[in-house]
């Protein structure tokens, strides 16, 4: 792993499936509302953040629902990633 | 149950009854103002959740009313869940 | 009573009394500005709320004095009410 | 006295002088600018005030300056009150 | 001095100096920038003040520069004071 | 090196490569959207920050990946620099 | 020294350095974007600001920089100086 989050940060990598309508068109990831299924990439150690002690709650490969809004996107080695604070995860879906 | 929310947070499922108006139309949900009343679908552990411990002190099947415009819209599995905190959730109602 | 309301929560139901103007028309509750007077209906357990013990100070059937934007309104089987947290209660009035 | 105000509540009343115009014209107090001096009315107990213990420094019959937009009006047995909290008060005048 | 701040207030009195334009015009305080060279003339107990212990660094007769936009200005006696936190004050001219 | 970061702030240098589009035009670094990716060249001692102990977990010649508006730009010596808390740095990248 | 700054302010002096573009027009400081250089002139004694332990990290004659928009211009004795709070003092210039 090339990325390795600080403090209570996650790494996400978003879950797109591509979509066929009922005319049988393709659409694909981008022109549709942005998902907010993922998957867990890296995990930051946790630790105290902002004088609190942070535990983390996910591990990488975890498939998790986050808050639309929340974290940063950066593209890494030309593949896009969301870096979001462990709180932004709003559940694990299994 | 496939959702397992994080700290404080409920997966909610919203009640909506149909209403028929006094000239015999059936509104259906969408066509009305949203509603506040849910079902409690999964609930987070607790523990301590940004620096304070929190309990949590409602469980799955209880009906709710929540803060109208808290938490996140998913859609899981085709159907629609709200993820809000315990404290956007302001009573049970038995 | 039918609802519970969690942590420091209060539910209260307004009272408005029916109005007469000088020349004899009644103006009925919803035609004047919102009142503030309201009976305390329900109250919660207090506790830790939010990191802080609060203990409550109202109990049902206590007439009270609350900030007029307040809380949320809520309809319950008719009915309406007002959700607030106990600090936006400003006074009980005897 | 009919208003217990909770907490670090103060009931206060606007002190409104008459005054008149050079040309001798009577402004009743509505039409000048709000005053800022008021009469301690009544005063909540103090004690733990949003996790934190609040001393009540001011008593009923003091006369205060306030921040002329703190704390909201409410209207009992016909006549006007401010309740505030005790922080909404600048100064005790003597 | 009639004015006791409460807690950590200060009553301050703006020092406005009269000044003549170079064609030797004098421009009365008004006609210009609010001054911020204040002069101290009364500072309240200090003490606990929202949770937290604050210990009075100016005394009645210091010069002070503060913060143009803080406090509240009150009119005691005819003449203008201003009532802000110790915090806003930045220095003391000497 | 001569910039000598306050407590938990860290300098970075953004770093730009030049982009060749395939028309084979060359896009210098300013053209495209601002880069995320920087290395650190200064690192401020950490300790205790706001009222809070911190611990610097990055240091000079780390890749890192960073809040794309956080921090302060600065020019020293002609070169431009961006001065950030290291709570606004996502990751590091190796 | 005439200012002596408060709890945890630091008074210091913008540095303007003269320059002279190709052309050989000199520019005075004021047509440019405001500098972020600056000399300390004065550092308040620390201690407990707002609840918690500041330790003034600067001292009379550092070279720092500063975030462009923080702190209040007062102007002394004819002289303008900016007065902020340390925590708004990005780095020492060695």
């Amino acid at each position: 792993m090339r990325i390795k989050p600080l403090g209570d940060r996650v790494v996400i990598r978003r879950l797109e499936a591509e979509e066929t309508t009922k005319s049988g068109i393709v659409l694909p990831g981008t022109a549709k509302e942005k998902p907010q299924e993922a998957e867990v990439v890296a995990v930051g150690p946790g630790g105290v953040v902002d004088g609190k002690e942070i535990r983390m709650e996910v591990k990488a490969g975890d498939k998790v629902l986050f808050s639309k809004y929340a974290g940063t996107e950066v593209k890494i080695d030309g593949e896009e990633y969301t870096i979001l604070r462990q709180d932004d995860i709003l559940a694990i879906v299994e």
